[in-house]
């Protein structure tokens, strides 16, 4: 086999991630789970491949149209006669965690505790046609609170969440909350139909990109009444000029049910109460998130500067209950990390990876001779707790020790004829 | 969508892992990264899809036929006449993390330091037919050295991979060690055929199953003639028989080359001077290792009462070359650990993962009434390094404290009317 040298890339979409590409992640996903266990949450792993049915059940919306789908194998594979797709493939690559996380608590709730507190983090596939910043395959990184009705569990969600992002070095971001339900007595109040409250929301998540003029346009020729749509734009638009609260939602929408709004006011305080003024929260009634499955309160953070959110989430209490034999509410509760969207920015940030240890290289010549020396010396400095590596010294010592330096090398030493076997900092021109 | 109990199931030869799974399996990964990160070793990923033509080019032996294949995608999919199997799929499930490793070297080479030392785990699948202990979807960890012709790399590897099962609480294991050199040598010497070799090997590699006799009976069987074999099975006998050193080798294959004694010898001493007494290592020429890209020294550790191998890996300096433009020489050395079997090991000798911080359980009742002194409370234990979980009170306390403590709470307190909002052991009835 010898393979034309362009073969070597990986597929379209996919990356190979380089060691300080990696260590970059796993320090933000040490980072972002540390906390999250911090707060009692313990992890899950689910396959990356699930049954073709379960993925193409129409939980997924878009998602489902960029599956990667697994042929069928041996004799269940039938070429004959005129196969269809949907008759060649048994299984698909996962689009996400939650459709995962939803049926591994029905098939193994009766091993868990009665509040579920689930962090899973791992790759998900959709074959995206491929945008700058959007891959193939990309990691995915949830909580969610299973078994807990009351918003001690959004509470719970949104400052481990914070936390995570604070200790990544995120600061002053914003949290925006909303209700679902606020958002269909408001669809309610104007005079929509009940059945079209989903599309008028996929319009209105349009807002950031095409404005509240651009709302209006796309409402209209969607087909909704004058009066209807007349009467929402007016009212997100005062929403949207002061600062709405609870309070004035409660006004805004009287037929609102009371414990929305004091639930609402019960997490919004906790919060603030806690951000202390390194993050801030607040009520945004145009926050809707994309997914259709939400059935409460739904979150969001953006961080000032960079334009789309870096975690999302909310409360999901009738997906879970589809995928048990009885149709019960199962409360549910979750926030996802943008993991790439946050691994992006700091690097565009050029964030450093704060090191605790020393990194040693001690080099050897082509003709080794004091290699017992040399390892015993690595052994003794690996159990004081360095990183230490034995390389081969190249020719060009100069160029070596500059690559040495490029990978976090810190110290060196030579173990050869002639030469103290003296560790000496990387920056010292000395033993060159 | 409802689907039936049943269908919650993962997929066939799949795993669902719960916390207690994951936990084990995350201390074991993070025990062995943490080894190889010391001595220098650094983690690069690539992705779990690989192009159809590199998993299918037959360097994967077996593998190939147990591969999980995707599906082509929109316009390239094209079902209408008699479509073939190859016709259907572009990409495939990595089987191993190997091919990838050379792909990526071929594709990263000019970024990658001289001396690539590079660790890498991940999923693999295989479309195995399930038996007891294996999975289609598991766990490979690797450390590889390119670029390093000298055996110092192979004595890198086996100090890690050692290092790495003591950390993990192996002892008094076996490293076996033997040259694909020496193999041949030997083979030539009974007077095999050279192209017969490979065949000679794959009989050879069942001595541990079938026994001396059970080789003798299949190398006659195959055709090869009375006099080879039994010159083969002779020396073999004698050489498993007493204990078999560099210095017996070179006694009895007279013409094998110099250097290759010389390099196990250096690499012997090398890891029998640092083995303490904690493992051994020894020249074992029955170890033969399945894969044929195997070039030089192979090697592999066995624990006391466990039949297979815990860690295994070799020389293959002809396997990178393949996927660059110039098919040259490209110096490569890999260890991998059995991640699957350490894992199930520790789990049969029910290890006890190494608890650092205290986990503290924060119960509030259904009527909320104290959250906000509850969550203070939570904030500043967290603070001082607990894992601290918030958990909703259930009806029936004694079982809940149960639970609690099987999920490895040592502590915890009541949020409630007419009570101290004290934090007592969990073993304690106090506060039932």
């Amino acid at each position: 086999m010898t393979l034309p040298a362009k073969n070597s890339n990986p597929q379209k979409g996919m990356r190979d991630l380089t060691p300080e590409k990696v260590e970059l992640r796993n320090f933000v996903s040490n980072t972002i789970l540390g906390v999250y266990k911090k707060y009692g949450f313990s992890q899950i792993e689910t396959p990356c491949v699930e049954d073709i049915n379960l993925l193409s059940d129409g939980e997924g919306g878009e998602n489902e149209k960029m599956l990667f789908k697994i042929l069928k194998r041996g004799e269940k594979l039938d070429l004959s006669g005129t196969p269809t797709e949907n008759s060649l493939v048994d299984m698909g690559l996962r689009y996400d965690l939650t459709v995962p996380l939803c049926r591994f608590y029905a098939n193994n709730r009766s091993k868990l505790p009665r509040n579920f507190k689930v962090i899973q983090t791992g790759s998900v596939w959709r074959a995206e046609n491929n945008q700058k910043g959007r891959y193939r395959q990309f990691t995915q990184c949830d909580i969610d609170i299973i078994g807990i009705q009351n918003p001690v569990a959004e509470i719970e969600l949104i400052l481990a969440t914070s936390e995570a992002l604070i200790k990544l070095g995120f600061k002053n971001f914003k949290v925006r909350i909303n209700d679902r339900r606020i958002l269909e007595a408001l669809a309610a109040f104007c005079g929509f139909e009940k059945d079209s409250y989903g599309k008028v929301f996929i319009i209105f998540d349009k807002l950031d990109k095409i404005g509240l003029d651009g709302v209006e346009k796309e409402l209209k020729e969607s087909g909704f009444s004058q009066s209807s749509t007349g009467k929402f734009i007016d009212i997100v638009r005062q929403a949207t000029e002061k600062n709405i609260t609870v309070e004035s939602v409660r006004q805004l929408l009287p037929d609102i049910g009371e414990k929305v709004l004091a639930d609402l006011d019960f997490v919004i305080s906790a919060i603030e109460k806690r951000a202390n003024s390194e993050y801030s929260i607040g009520l945004d009634i145009s926050l809707v998130r994309g997914m259709g499955y939400y059935t409460g309160q739904i979150f969001e953070i953006g961080v000032e500067g960079y334009g789309s959110s870096v975690a999302g989430g909310g409360r999901y209490d009738k997906m879970i209950g589809k995928f048990l034999e009885r149709d019960e509410n199962v409360p549910a509760c979750g926030f996802s990390i943008g993991f790439e969207r946050v691994v992006s920015i700091l690097e565009e940030q050029g964030f450093k990876i704060p090191r605790s240890e020393k990194k040693i290289a001690l080099l050897y010549p082509a003709e080794i001779v004091f290699f017992d020396v040399l390892l015993s010396k690595a052994q003794e400095l690996r159990g004081e707790g360095n990183i230490v590596s034995i390389e081969a010294k190249s020719k060009n010592l100069r160029q070596q020790l500059d690559k040495l330096a490029e990978q976090g090398f810190s110290s060196f030493a030579i173990f050869e004829e002639g030469r103290p076997f003296e560790i000496k900092p990387l920056n010292e021109e000395a033993g060159r």
